[in-house]
């Protein structure tokens, strides 16, 4: 029975059993004359046909009027509906024309078998007119419902994918390939060590192409590129994820400790044969008793100046290493511990310790004990770590700033513990900007099989004869992905901007970018989180299978919000680094900066808080980068500004500093939060800006706009309590992210094909 | 080294020698006349403290003035961190007195033999006079942390639990009882076959102590209880989810059906079998091609007058029955087809087909294919089915609502067929009473978790030398769980209104419960996964361990969001039920309700809407329930009356019903959820104000307080926009808000005790 009785109401069976043919006559959207001669001369002959079946059919085959897009998709979809219920050797023109007509009763009996032959030999002359389009005439496959998407987009995909790369674009393309190798085919392993095995002969396969030793220097084997590293790592967000933290650990956080915190002789000795992987190493630096308050870490490397060596030891069960991936097979560990020389305790420091010997057995006084299962990340071997006075030689101290003399003295380039401290978590900024960008290919994977997923599943239709509606095409469901698609495009923008300003970084620069690289990170990984929740839920049931990749998708970059710094606590270290800013702005500029900034607030009342503005609804204001731009800055500024105040007032009140900032820690994280998206929305607009392809252009200026609208639209409240928006402003800017999704949703398949992910790594059958 | 250089800094050494003994003292609350007697009487002995030392411990153990709060938490603290570095057998009060005096050179030789032996006897004396509380002085187990942070509650728990229990109190106890059994013990279980062993085990036991058949009539081997069965499958959500979700299938939707589709005939050849569980049974209704939308379903059940059977067959592959629960060890299923009678289609109903014979082998023209890993759940064995021509007696016809007679005369005792399909998908509507109980369970199994290890868990310390802060101590971790408690109250008074009347219902309300139903299973299921969500991050990477049981509480109840009814096509099933009501009511009273509108509106102006209210930031305005109600009821009414009117206006303008409702579908979705919170809201306040227990009462109406205020502030932008709320108003709601989190710290591990889940379900190391 056809699905689609709206037919046999619309048009006479005898048209309807050649629809077929004129849907596979115009289905590349030209009747070449040929067509139109084979066309008409068999239809004038079809003895079946009335008058008016004929005068349609001439209609329908004029090459000047090709069918409204409508009744071509209408065509399309009735021929296709039809087609699926015939074994596919069966499914000829002449078959699905009959099966449209009389789609009640399968076997017909009124044509003569003339007019049968007549058909016949029409559909093979239109065949041999058109063989590459006949392949998939009534079972397109769902890449073509894609591509033609894909092709139908208002601009180049390839234009906008070059853009997306970015200087990178070889390293991800050659990452990619090797990604694609059949021995890198993903799959589900349910059992960790089984999982834990393949993932670390994915990194060796990775380490055997160089690919490890990238950012070190070329004098141990590497590329002086960390940049590359990073895109690397990056590109391995499209991949198993377990792989990519496993890569990470190995030569980002063991590696990179060696390197930042190391000097030459801990380089030679170590960074070779760690970036082959030869030498597997872990990054002991959280407890159990201590994650985020780094430190107040228990473990202590003791200076014993009798033998030269430091006794490394955790006081208590709690003061263990915690959560440290690579921990079941690494040979060497850089543990950060309380540094005790004499009677003084130097603060935290980073020393190699041996833990396995070459055999794999552990040392004496090691103590490793697995993590078991994870929610997620289930291939990497996370343990907890104990030491029961471990001596090592006095050489493996990773002394760049800070160092012990053979006779016990200590000594560093920096003076200040405090300053030296945060010198040395410093080298922990380069994965927090990583790990966003890692988290971000997931979410692009996750919205890539979301929106392909709504362009092919067709759910309810208008009227109960006419096809269902492809559930992309629902409102509601534009307003689920499309506002995910535009900000994934402008977090892009924002972690590219963070990561050009980190690898071009100084030591003026570097406080700065730490505050940058915190918030980035909070927002983009709450962001992936957010993301792929919401487009499993658009993917129904089919989401929740694992073979569709949700389920790893959502289970690893779950963590991601908590390692490399917990989000939250990142979000309130940048709300004190802008603090510290404007209170030195104050501190240095005096009365000027009072003047400043209330002449920057009169203006803001003159030019955005007028009584004009504030209720302007005009569409080609809301959707401008100025009216935006503005609107971010202000919300910014404003909350930096009264949660000084707020401060200030507590501390007067005779409140500590710490208690007054904990009054104010939600105002904190709001603050913290309003930085990151005006840094991601003015670094998304001067990309655009410097964008030279025009066929992008106008899509990206509406992504920004779909951006920065949504985020609007979410701390409404808030611009409405501050008068900068009336509350007609505020609904037009919800009836404009409307229009935007509506919009954008014929440019969406186009959107995500951008991202440039290779089927074999979106391996979800739902979107295949 | 002690943590704590704070007490260094604040009293002598001799003072911080006697600490320990002075903490042990007060460690009840009180210093009885012996206890004064014989700490004054030793202290006078010894040698080492100085004149100001013994002033200060007089004052001390002045047993009229007990030590502030602070000063005890400091001493408690402070020994605690001492002791947890000494082994457990040498943390005597004397030991831990001198680790405290000296903590920066661990042996000390200052004190007399004399005046040692005077400690040791001081310590014997106290011992023996306060036997109990010396055991877990300096260790107190977590439990004991949790017990006396909920003994200082306001509110009596059992009190609180009693009034969550509510009538099936003996039945959730007596289920928790036997999910306490050692068989029940939750682990994970990696490998899917060997999970869905263990669960059917498990479901088999539960049939055996008779849980399963409590539903069916007595007649049958059950107990005509369907809200003893609901209480079971809710108190199954602090276990193993696949349990609960496979408990569901079994007696739920497959015995459901048969019970509720079914006549005499099928409930005595089928029930008894299935509520032992001797019958493992299907609901197969959903198709890979067909999800939400049943209607459309495309698998046939024609009738075959000549053998007297029904053939049951899938078109198509996507015609194949998906992700069906109990697939792979069923041997019946319910199978829902389109009923074709001679050339008629009478639409979706229901029959029996057998899948297997008696030793699991399936039957000719059955094909099942396993679903596979999925996110969660994989303990429920859920698969695919296809029918091939399945031939089945006339009657396995599930034929309460349409009957075929044996010559193929089709009749139902409910002539319109749409009313009848409806009729029959309204046995879909027990699974939505169900599904978000058991969703529900799980949310406050993770707040349990996540409350208790915010009070265990400390990180960070106001300065370098005090103690750290317990993390729920800081405002933005109560920010995060707090307002989550008070909805977790909120979303069980509303489920408990709708299973009320789900269980009193008639013919005339269960359109409206249907309504009910859909609306509360989609708004508590999205609060669940939002919930958890949110718990996991709050523990830290802790949380990503799956032995602390987020792993499988999230993933688990992540589909819950899908099952039973995707949330957003429920949710538009809220707005079009609440739409034809508020049509029907004008096309009752016409103009008389036209009248009665516009006065609701005058008058909601004058009370609710007038300068002065929008304007009132009074504490005891804002958070009295009059204000609060009234808020959630103006903004169901106000986007219920401006649904209306954009439909009508889009229909005016030549749009179709269907197109319009597709630009209204945010609009429609805001609506069903205003709807859901008023419910909530109401169903909560009127249990309040039920509620006989004083003790409870201002802490109920405290959580009320908080989930209205909270939700309030989630559409403070649509408030502001009303001109329901001014700015000032607003923002008085957040400072409202801060100061609940704040006002309920205190409260927060009582008010997770009260959900009353045993340890042993709890089961998370972080939370015990």
């Amino acid at each position: 029975m056809s699905q689609n009785p709206a037919l046999k109401i619309a048009f006479a069976p005898g048209v309807r059993v050649l629809i077929p043919f004129l849907y596979a006559g115009w289905s590349d959207r030209v009747l070449t004359p040929s067509e139109v001669h084979t066309l008409r001369e068999r239809v004038a002959q079809l003895s079946f046909l009335t008058k008016p079946d004929k005068q349609q059919l001439l209609l329908w085959s004029n090459p000047a009027i090709p069918p409204t897009r409508d009744l071509f998709k209408f065509w399309e979809i009735s021929c296709q509906e039809v087609a699926a219920q015939l074994p596919p050797d069966q499914q000829t023109l002449l078959a699905v024309g009959l099966a449209l007509a009389a789609s009640e009763t399968p076997r017909q009996h009124w044509m003569s078998a003339q007019d049968r032959a007549s058909l016949q030999a029409l559909e093979t002359d239109l065949g041999q007119l058109n063989v590459a389009t006949f392949r998939n005439l009534f079972n397109p496959p769902p890449a073509a419902i894609f591509e033609e998407e894909a092709r139908r987009a208002s601009f180049r995909v390839t234009e906008m994918q070059t853009l997306l790369d970015g200087r990178m674009a070889n390293v991800k393309a050659k990452t990619l390939t090797i990604l694609q190798d059949p021995e890198f085919q993903l799959r589900h392993i349910p059992i960790k060590e089984d999982h834990r095995e393949q993932v670390l002969k994915w990194c060796q396969l990775l380490a055997r192409q160089g690919m490890g030793s990238l950012s070190f220097p070329s004098a141990y084997g590497g590329q002086d590129d960390l940049s590359a590293y990073a895109a690397v790592f990056e590109t391995l967000g499209y991949h198993d994820l377990s792989l990519c933290i496993k890569f990470g650990v190995q030569f980002g956080l063991w590696g990179g400790s060696v390197f930042n915190l190391g000097t030459a002789k801990h380089h030679e000795k170590y960074l070779p044969a760690t970036g082959t992987l030869d030498l597997p190493g872990c990054f002991a630096m959280t407890e159990t008793g201590h994650g985020s308050n780094v430190r107040a870490l228990e473990t202590t490397a003791t200076y014993d100046p009798d033998t030269g060596e430091f006794i490394v030891h955790s006081p208590r069960e709690e003061a263990g290493k915690e959560y440290i991936g690579n921990a079941l097979h690494s040979r060497v560990a850089s543990v950060f511990a309380q540094l005790i020389v004499g009677e003084e305790n130097h603060g935290v420091h980073a020393l190699v310790v041996p833990l396995r010997d070459t055999f794999g057995e552990l040392l004496p006084g090691i103590r490793v004990q697995d993590n078991g299962y994870k929610l997620g990340l289930n291939g990497v071997d996370n343990g907890r770590i104990w030491f029961n006075h471990v001596r090592v030689p006095r050489e493996n101290l990773l002394d760049r700033f800070g160092q012990v003399a053979a006779n016990g003295t200590y000594s560093s380039p920096i003076e200040n513990p405090s300053r030296r401290f945060f010198t040395m978590l410093g080298t922990l900024v380069g994965g927090r900007v990583c790990v966003p960008r890692a988290g971000l290919s997931a979410t692009k994977k996750a919205l890539d099989i979301a929106i392909r997923y709504g362009a092919k599943r067709r759910q309810f239709s208008p009227t109960a004869t006419s096809p269902e509606t492809p559930i992309l095409d629902y409102p509601s469901h534009q307003r689920r992905l499309l506002p995910l698609v535009a900000k994934a495009y402008a977090v892009q923008f924002g972690l590219d901007h963070l990561a050009d300003r980190y690898f071009a970084r100084t030591d003026d620069t570097m406080r700065e970018i730490e505050t940058l690289a915190a918030g980035m990170k909070a927002y983009a990984t709450w962001f992936t989180t957010a993301a792929i929740q919401e487009c499993r839920e658009a993917c129904g049931g089919k989401g929740y299978l694992t073979e569709n990749q949700f389920a790893a998708l959502k289970a690893d970059t779950e963590i991601f919000t908590t390692f490399e710094g917990d989000n939250t606590v990142l979000m309130q270290l940048v709300a004190k680094g802008l603090l510290t800013d404007y209170q030195q702005a104050f501190h240095e500029d005096g009365n000027m900066a009072i003047m400043r900034m209330l002449g920057e607030r009169i203006s803001t009342v003159v030019t955005e808080q007028n009584p004009f503005t504030i209720r302007n609804t005009e569409a080609s204001h809301l959707r401008s980068a100025e009216f935006q731009l503005s609107a971010f800055q202000f919300r910014e500024r404003r909350l930096l500004f009264s949660l000084a105040q707020r401060l200030r007032g507590h501390i007067k009140n005779g409140e500590s500093a710490y208690q007054a900032g904990l009054i104010c820690q939600t105002h904190m994280l709001a603050l913290a939060e309003a930085f990151v998206e005006r840094v991601t929305l003015e670094a998304m607009h001067t990309a655009i800006q410097q964008q030279r392809d025009k066929s992008t252009f106008p899509i990206l200026e509406q992504l920004r706009a779909l951006y920065a609208l949504h985020t609007i639209e979410q701390h409404a409240a808030w611009y409405l309590e501050q008068d900068y928006l009336a509350n007609v402003k505020s609904k037009a800017i919800r009836r404009q992210i409307d229009q935007l999704c509506s919009q954008l949703r014929p440019e969406a398949l186009a959107l995500v094909e951008a991202f440039g992910i290779p089927d074999a790594l979106l391996a979800a059958p739902i979107a295949l």
